[in-house]
């Protein structure tokens, strides 16, 4: 299931989604739609209660998953009748053209970035130390700036560098302390694309301290389009691949991985609590970003992420901002700009 | 003005106090209680109106803490009349003795900790990069296990040096986005003690990967006892130390940074928007760290942290964890122990 969170004209409010075919449905709306439509406008408040926000949704485990599948049903059997589903005066399906898409989980409670792919961390020209194999290691992403699909990543006026990075992450569909891998699996609801925006000399720059990016990550993350719920996702098998202007710039795969999904969380819960809907990035595939290619995205360019059964994120690339005199500190004249050679 | 977070028998839910001789007085209660006492008890509700909350008082700005200096000095006159304020059954003044502290701001929007003062870098044994006198450059704390006064560090089960962080940091009262250093200066509210709890073998051991820490740091974060506001403050010249059991173990002072408050605030708003709310690290003041002294603290100790016009925040050690077989990943099996030797 392809669950989305989007607005409409007539749902300024975001609502939880399933893309279904070349529609939006709206299962609180459909469950609502088809219990009037049975018997009776008043009988609409007592149809089975679904939540129609995305954390909900995953708090709501398999009896939520469940109706939705009745409401996809109830959709497909009103289409044969050629009935519409309406929920008093919202239709409950939705054309995909009609609805604009929102991250999938707007504003997370946290979003962390793991490295987990050895090829990435080497041709980052980054040492790989003993730490990456004897656990997860993660930096803490901006919850504050993530944007949705179509919206421009934003180019921030102190960067030359600007850098997409080609991620899978899932969320967490429940909480939890200590947790086992096999009990963090239960708690994984489902995943996404996260284009993980980096200004490339300025994150090498900071990164010089070793404490992690800041300046270099936390202006803009790009996630979505919708997120495939687990019993369709097999976690080593996810085919990706990154475009520019609709040329083919990096791709490849979810299985060359140091931890699987379960491990990610079990360790993240350790000695400290995950709560559902938090947001974890398993870290950009092998060769997925412009400094490992040495290829530089440009204002105007359309950035297209790919991952098999998810679809497809894409971003425009925004013009780069002129910050007002005076802003930031003085002191800070630019980062050396950063090149990595691959050798092959 | 020393500003507390505080719950009480009377209060079980968070409210806004302040520190006043031996009591913390509630500004809100003593507006309603003195306006009942001067017009009868249904004028409470025309009281003026001070927020009970301390982000929405940083908010409140001028106006709200005029209130509050107009609610001490009504408490002071009501003393002079021996009269005790009481709002309905609430107490608007109580015993320091009879409330609980939490940290000023439980849950913060985000903390963010930077580090500023040459000597920790120095002294940590981290190399000190050009980066460093560049821009104010920072790691990202967890806002989720956030403690206050009196509440026991938590020692996680992974770690065999616990370690505290002797240091100060500031509130934002306002938001915005590509502040100059003038403008960030009028939106901070006050500065608290920040004790960064530290797992320092697995932290080190992490941050060889140069993305930061995440298990050595995110379990614990101590804050409080309360929030001096800016009027009192002189940035430069806050005295502290560290104390364990009782013994001083470090001491310094705000002087010696690389980065005003005003500027790091400016610089964390380039190209991206801050929050009313917030909290800003100064990092470790040089020396103020077990780390830097190879002296490491134990279960059952005590450590207090003292700010000059802040107080003394004060926390016992818990107890080592132990975690649940299996939790966590198997192939972690232990970070090498860290020794920071200082040349004298």
């Amino acid at each position: 299931m392809r669950l989305v969170t989007y607005v409409s004209s007539a749902s300024p409010s975001p609502r939880l989604g399933i893309l279904h075919g070349d529609t939006v449905v709206d299962p609180a709306r459909v469950l609502r739609a088809d219990r009037a439509w049975r018997r009776g406008d008043s009988a609409a408040d007592h149809a089975p209660e679904i939540p129609d926000e995305m954390v909900a949704f995953f708090e709501g485990g398999t009896r939520a998953h469940g109706l939705a599948e009745q409401a996809l049903a109830i959709v497909d059997a009103a289409a044969g009748r050629g009935d519409a589903l309406v929920d008093g005066a919202s239709p409950a399906v939705l054309a995909t053209d009609g609805v604009r898409l929102l991250a999938p989980v707007p504003r997370p409670r946290r979003v962390r970035d793991y490295l987990t792919y050895t090829e990435h961390a080497a041709g980052s020209g980054l040492a790989v130390p003993p730490a990456f194999a004897a656990m997860p290691i993660c930096y803490k992403c901006n919850v504050e700036t993530i944007i949705g699909p179509e919206e421009p990543l934003l180019w921030p006026s102190y960067t030359a560098q600007l850098d997409f990075e080609l991620e899978l992450g899932f969320f967490t569909s429940g909480g939890g302390r200590d947790l086992t891998p096999a009990e963090a699996e239960k708690r994984i609801a489902g995943v996404t694309i996260f284009n993980d925006v980096s200004a490339r000399d300025i994150q090498m720059f900071e990164m010089s301290l070793t404490i992690g990016p800041s300046k270099g990550k936390d202006f803009c993350t790009a996630m979505g389009p919708c997120v495939l719920t687990m019993d369709e996702v097999d976690e080593w098998d996810v085919q990706m691949s990154a475009s520019v202007n609709g040329e083919v710039w990096a791709s490849g795969t979810t299985k060359n991985r140091q931890f699987s999904f379960a491990e990610v969380l079990a360790w993240a819960s350790l000695d400290e609590t995950v709560y559902p809907g938090e947001f974890f990035g398993l870290g950009t595939v092998g060769g997925g970003c412009g400094l490992e290619l040495d290829r530089w995205i440009q204002p105007g360019d359309v950035v297209e992420l790919a991952a098999s059964g998810v679809g497809v994120l894409r971003n425009p690339v925004g013009e780069r901002r002129e910050a007002p005199q005076g802003s930031g500190v003085a002191s800070y004249q630019g980062s050396p700009e950063v090149h990595v050679h691959r050798e092959h």
